[in-house]
């Protein structure tokens, strides 16, 4: 038994879809969050500028005294799991591992497909991961640089013209190759759930990696006697105005945040 | 006479659009690029952040010695302008005072248009910017901020249907307002000209910001004996990785970057 909270961090508010799901399967755990709003978005950015930034995350929450540390955000963690891992004697979840296990469990055709942003595809972490656990599945990778501007403006909607061309541009080159699974590689991207589910059809699974990892953190700490089981306390931390978080973080979170709200400076 | 150089800074890349412009019209004079290109963008964060920001830039050109500071960020410059212009003993020009005064030279029913980023709408610099010079005429705004992720994604043809769509909607409320000057706020929006224009129609001016605020240096240097006249060279700095700044400029500059890009830590 442990009561320290958990860590979570991602460069903006996206993954708090993550932490959504988190606090439906951990209900009485204590959850730190990070958003480096002040910095986001990392996918666009180089190898060496995100593992630096992602290292200030996580030597921030580890500062806190958390008692593990996920990464909710998938270009952080295609890019720097290893390098945070290593410094850290704690356990460090990354949002990679687990929904490419879960694809491959889902998968019938063994025809998988990944969508990310630019660095996390650029990476290779996804096929990587999975090419370790299925060498004889086909893995297809599309970068979509467009959804996470598209969700922070609100545009998500099936209905929305602008975001059902820009999915079903990204999206045709995985439909050609026929996946039958498909792994949303960015928090961003279960608010657009909906379209990408109506364009790829209703054979293709869809793996939400913030879900999956969620219920990956849940096991492991259990089974490493790490749970607490008395908290449910939840303290936000941003690195950019706390002005607006309520409301942006409301469309992530999919209800009131609930807990404080706290900015800080990392660099 | 002065030998030393210009600085110019932006939040990322935009920014070399209006040094393209000051290169036409100052061809003989040094200059230094500043590129905050591991902040990038600007234009959806608070004021606070982009105060700080924006003031680290103006200090890195400081301590390399350049004659004057011109800030090529709209949304920096409608946040931070008067801060940075009251720091240093050097002109500091913006890119918001130039194309309100070229607007109200070019309107002729009074009713003039703005488009900038989230940031620079909010902070009504623009609008005060026309109130002090032409208080009688009518000023709307429009807040455009998937632009700047549409253009950096290399869909700026008036052809894209997405371009398209995104643009008629944030356009249309300025269509209907019969504005006559429609000023780009933005220096990324000049490679969206031709879509822009096509949408407000022929009889719409169009006022690059970049373009009059270069011309509006090179008047000003001129005046106070500051220009060189024996230069041309120019560096550029960013702060993400230098890999691929030589495409992405070429982009803004329309031409081969010519010069030293190094990679600097502001924080």
């Amino acid at each position: 038994m442990d009561h320290r909270p958990i860590g979570v961090f991602d460069s903006g508010l996206g993954g708090l879809t993550a932490v959504k799901k988190l606090m439906e399967v951990l209900p009485r755990e204590d959850i730190v969050y990070l958003g480096d709003t002040g910095r986001v978005p990392y996918g666009s950015r180089s190898r060496e500028t995100i593992t630096k930034y992602a290292g200030q995350d996580a030597a921030f929450l580890a500062g806190l005294g958390v008692k593990a540390i996920v990464i909710a955000c998938n270009t952080a963690c295609s890019v720097a799991l290893g390098a945070i891992s290593a410094e850290y004697d704690m356990p460090v979840f990354g949002v990679v591992g687990p929904p490419a296990a879960e694809a491959v469990r889902l998968t019938s055709n063994k025809k998988i497909g990944i969508i990310g942003t630019v660095a996390t595809v650029r990476s290779g972490a996804y096929v990587e991961a999975l090419r370790m656990i299925a060498p004889d599945a086909e893995v297809w990778s599309a970068a979509c640089p467009l959804f996470v501007p598209l969700v922070e403006n609100g545009r998500a909607s099936a209905g929305d013209i602008v975001v059902r061309a820009v999915a079903g541009e990204y999206l045709a080159p995985l439909r050609e190759r026929g996946v039958d699974t498909l792994i949303l590689g960015c928090t961003h991207y279960p608010l657009l759930r909906g379209v990408i589910s109506e364009i790829m059809g209703p054979d293709v699974a869809i793996v939400d990696s913030g879900a999956v990892t969620a219920q990956r953190v849940a096991r492991d700490l259990g089974e490493m006697d790490l749970l607490s089981g008395e908290g449910g306390r939840r303290r936000y931390f941003v690195t950019d105005s706390t002005e607006g978080f309520s409301e942006l973080a409301s469309i992530f979170l999919g209800l009131s945040v609930g807990g404080s709200v706290e900015q800080v400076t990392l660099e």
